[in-house]
């Protein structure tokens, strides 16, 4: 939390925002590093507040600021859950300052993949479509077990819960999960998802992935692939009860990206997960 | 199994079919009951064979017929898994011949109940959607739960499970299930059930009841209602994992019956679960 | 939040404790009731400090006071997850105050109850072992299934998780289950529960009810009831996300018992699952 | 299931046996296999009758004889879930033939691995304590799951659930899956398994694998392991719900085995996962 020798000091882009507050908490409760810079968009309501006291954890003496150039010089790492423009220049800043640049950002497409990989030249770029640790060794695992399993016999499912306030189905993390499990068996998802059952379907055809969703209450998230074959059944799940998991990823990621070589990395480099 | 003092006899009607040796198998496991008949439809292949010995179970000296009637005169009780318009005819002989007619069949609707009611004043009718114990007990406590948990803050969904073969979805069991929790809150299904999620589908509408289907494998059958309130989940399910469960219930049903008055009962009654 | 008309005056007695807070801040979220002092035990470093600015709320005027008689002259419920001495102490003040008197706090036994019994002639007192509604629920649905399936052909188990810091197994609420179940079955918990499994067992013995308990991580708490039988198998589950449930579970009591006479009543009475 | 060109003749050794007997249907079942000879201990009253008959098939022409030795010369592999004297004898016999040993016996410990060696320069043995596709690979991924995620951060725990005839607890696979996990953290199991939690535990001691056992119907075989962290919970499951999947398991590593150099191997090399 205090800024100890060797301690890592990382900037929250983002910061008076709900996950950016998040960043802040999760920063003031793991040994190793330490807040360095908060970042607002011009016009914000919380430019020159204090990040801590924002945050719900009293003062800390980092104003938030605008003015990302001279916070990125004097820090090692940045945590990014904004926005896809605003991702772009985040990374050349991150570039120019040969920093970690650990990316959360939703939304992001093929088109913005050319910039990232040019500032990955001189900055170290984690990027993934969900933070946790545990999502991403599932999609590991679902890979793997979608690869051992022959299509023929056994039919891959992915069931996904969310609280009601969710708008879209399935879930990002859903998609994710069976593109691992396209992935696995060398097909590609969008030729293979079933995406809705009613009334006459008609029986399963084989080699497809479907997809289920349920909604309702407070659920943070639940996701659950299931791999069914003659008598016996796999399931393999994750549930997240606490938002702050996203949070700790991304620090994870960056204490890891501290000792890498510049580059564009994933989830799965951070958790060594690469080889399977 | 065999004819002992008190043993009740029980017809089944459709008996060459996978049901109906299903049928004929567990009346030979079950002490206080025998095979008295054996029924098949004019042309079936099967007339003349001996029932025990097209069931696996060795010969029984009861061969298949399709003169129903003389059989019927001499049971206590008929095993019916059959075709509406068969249902029918049974309950009608079922009805002369005052004994006890254990339905299970699928597929019958409104039109069918003035003759089946009628044929209640003579024969005690039991009829039910799922012959399981175990379906019919959860249905009442879906009931029960649907009408103790405010619709404001609680969210329903009605998951499903089966083996790659089904044609259809949701199943009719997971209907049932989902009726059962319309009735503990008043309200009636079809106004409030959804029965498909894909892409943007806004917030989760308050008082709707949401229906999801995986398929895979050989499952025989999962249920689960999700009752979802904010903090807090309660989940009540049932696995049936192996099809015998039915014809259990369906002569579970003729035991309780043969001792009942004559009327049209269901498996609530046969269960004891009516007050509830 | 605010005083409206109409609005019940709660106190929170252990006002400054962990469940202390969270019953203030579930009484600032609910509407129809409002904070009406808070009270904690003389020598409390707490006292005279703002209730509502602990809690993190901001400052609510509500300051806290070893002096619960005047408070207690000036409400009109009390919540009390304190310690029994102090709960038998704070019966007798909801008694000469004539009001409700909601009881979480556990580690009460049979010695207790005399007293109690003795408040509940002017008080309005619920208590209950686990104030959630998920939990009361569940527990009626258990007796209800374990009354329902027979002994004979259907095994119970109680299976629990809880986080890493718990420090006894199996869970209370578990054991709540347990005599639920047992209760649904007219048998005495102790004589047929199997709390331990490990090397040769034998076979499981017909009748018993058996626990096992998982722990690990941050699970807040998991609790399933098991009731398998040939072929089948029902589960009913409660999961908690969040220990606000209890909270709101004795705020709903408390406007529950507003409304009723003097008595000594449970949660299954704020639920209306009494008839069950 | 008839002999057609390039089909690999198999042995079932134990005919009679309830296994024996499913090793036999499930060879009738698949393509590319037929069975060769049927073996039994001397003193059997199978002795001389037809093995498909017996296994409830029809007349196959395949008598049942206790003389091994003219029956492996004829044949390319052996099923052996007998148990572990007649299995070393089996395995030199399968040495002399040159042929496949498929191993599914239990009970079998480090004093039978010489002689299973010294067998495997000339057949080519294939041993499991879980002949299921399933299980091997749900071995594997709970492997690379220990392994990923630090145990000072994460708990594990293995469920599992089987009928109420079992006698032991936990069962095998249990055991062989907390194997799995110890394995992937580089620890021993024995040094740092929970088996037993009831009564005051005192918090869960970071690093150790807890073990819970449920019993109870006909439950064929559920396992489940947890990796339980900070806000997320990952569970990986098997379901098994058909005794034929050992069969079939069996059946697949002979015909794997079919092509491979004499050697000594397991349902991973099989399976193709040894490299994870």
């Amino acid at each position: 939390m205090t800024e100890t020798p060797g301690s890592m000091g990382l900037i929250v882009v983002g910061a008076a925002g709900r996950m950016g507050q998040s960043l802040i908490r999760t920063i003031a409760e793991i040994d190793g590093v330490h807040l360095a810079g908060a970042v607002e968009r011009p016009g914000s309501e919380a430019l020159g507040r204090d990040a801590g006291e924002l945050a719900g954890l009293g003062p800390d003496g980092i104003l938030i600021t605008d003015d990302a150039l001279p916070v990125f010089a004097q820090a090692e790492g940045v945590l990014d859950f904004t926005a896809p423009a605003a991702t772009l220049e985040f990374a050349d800043l991150a570039a120019q300052a040969r920093i970690v640049h650990v990316i959360g950002t939703t939304g992001m497409d093929a088109s913005h993949e050319p910039r990232l990989h040019s500032a990955s030249r001189h900055a170290r770029i984690v990027k993934s479509g969900n933070m946790s640790l545990g999502v991403n060794l599932l999609s590991v695992l679902v890979r793997q077990a979608a690869r051992a399993l022959e299509a023929s016999n056994w039919d891959i499912e992915v069931l996904e819960m969310h609280h009601r306030h969710k708008v879209d189905a399935p879930s990002g993390t859903a998609l994710l999960l069976g593109e691992a499990a396209a992935g696995g068996r060398g097909i590609d998802l969008a030729d293979h998802s079933v995406r809705v059952r009613d009334g006459h379907t008609g029986a399963r055809e084989p080699g497809t992935i479907g997809f289920a969703t349920l909604r309702g209450g407070s659920v943070v998230g639940e996701h659950s692939v299931i791999l069914a074959g003659e008598g016996e059944t796999i399931e393999l799940s994750h549930k997240a009860t606490d938002r702050s998991i996203f949070a700790r990823g991304a620090v994870r990621a960056a204490l890891w990206a501290r000792h890498q070589k510049p580059g564009y990395y994933s989830m799965l480099d951070v958790l060594g997960l690469t080889d399977y």
